[in-house]
């Protein structure tokens, strides 16, 4: 059974930005704030150079995606999602996906990244194991 | 020298929700999205509960707070702050802290916690050790 309910792929895919943790190699969380798509149940995250975010994930590939959403529940607080995963990391494909996302992040028409020949870079694909947060999801 | 510059204490203290990253037993990253203020150079968050990510960091004090604003930069991307740090906990003070805070998150005249005798709870105090992200902060 996916965790990636309808509810959920919602709140990933409404153009707010993912908080992306990943470790250091001294244990300690090291977080970026990412555009993020869905991909065959797997959350995909496009990466043109191949910095510290996949170094430390080729180390450990434990992750934790934290997203916020624009609901707010019977209390008044806002609402949000937590995703806990496992991610790979396949080689190519990040100006596809970033075009693919500029038009959810940016704007319609839009081209990303803003350059002639971008390198081929990485994507992160992330394997949900948990989702929690605030909202219909919570456990 | 503090890390809080006016930029920095003015990304921290405009309203948005701090995602704040501990770390599990097992050293995987643990997210909540929580209020966040700052009192002499510490960022603070209340907890009325001694949960999960109290038990956290008193077995790890490391943790990584990251808050998105509402600027973007001359690229057009949202600017954020990553934020990170060692936290301690001093106990009692939640309620007073959370209804501070609340004035800022929900609105002025909000009570909150909305009970009429909140336990005490905890504060969590985060010394910035490193302060990062996209911004005029960014390194």
């Amino acid at each position: 059974m996916t965790l990636l309910t309808d509810d959920v792929r919602a709140a990933i895919t409404a153009g707010r930005l993912a908080h992306l943790t990943t470790l250091e190699p001294d244990g300690s969380p090291q977080v970026s704030l990412v555009w993020v798509g869905i991909e065959d149940d797997e959350l995909v995250v496009g990466h043109l150079a191949s910095g510290r975010k996949i170094r430390n994930l080729e180390a450990d590939p434990r992750v934790a995606v934290s997203i916020e959403t624009d609901r707010t529940n019977p209390m008044g607080l806002q609402e949000y999602l937590v995703i806990r995963g496992t991610a790979r990391i396949t080689p190519g494909g990040a100006p596809e996906l970033l075009q693919r996302l500029a038009e959810v992040y940016l704007g319609p028409g839009v081209t990303f990244p803003p350059m002639d020949a971008p390198p081929p870079g990485n994507v992160i694909r992330i394997t949900p194991t948990r989702v929690g947060g605030v909202g219909p999801w919570a456990g």
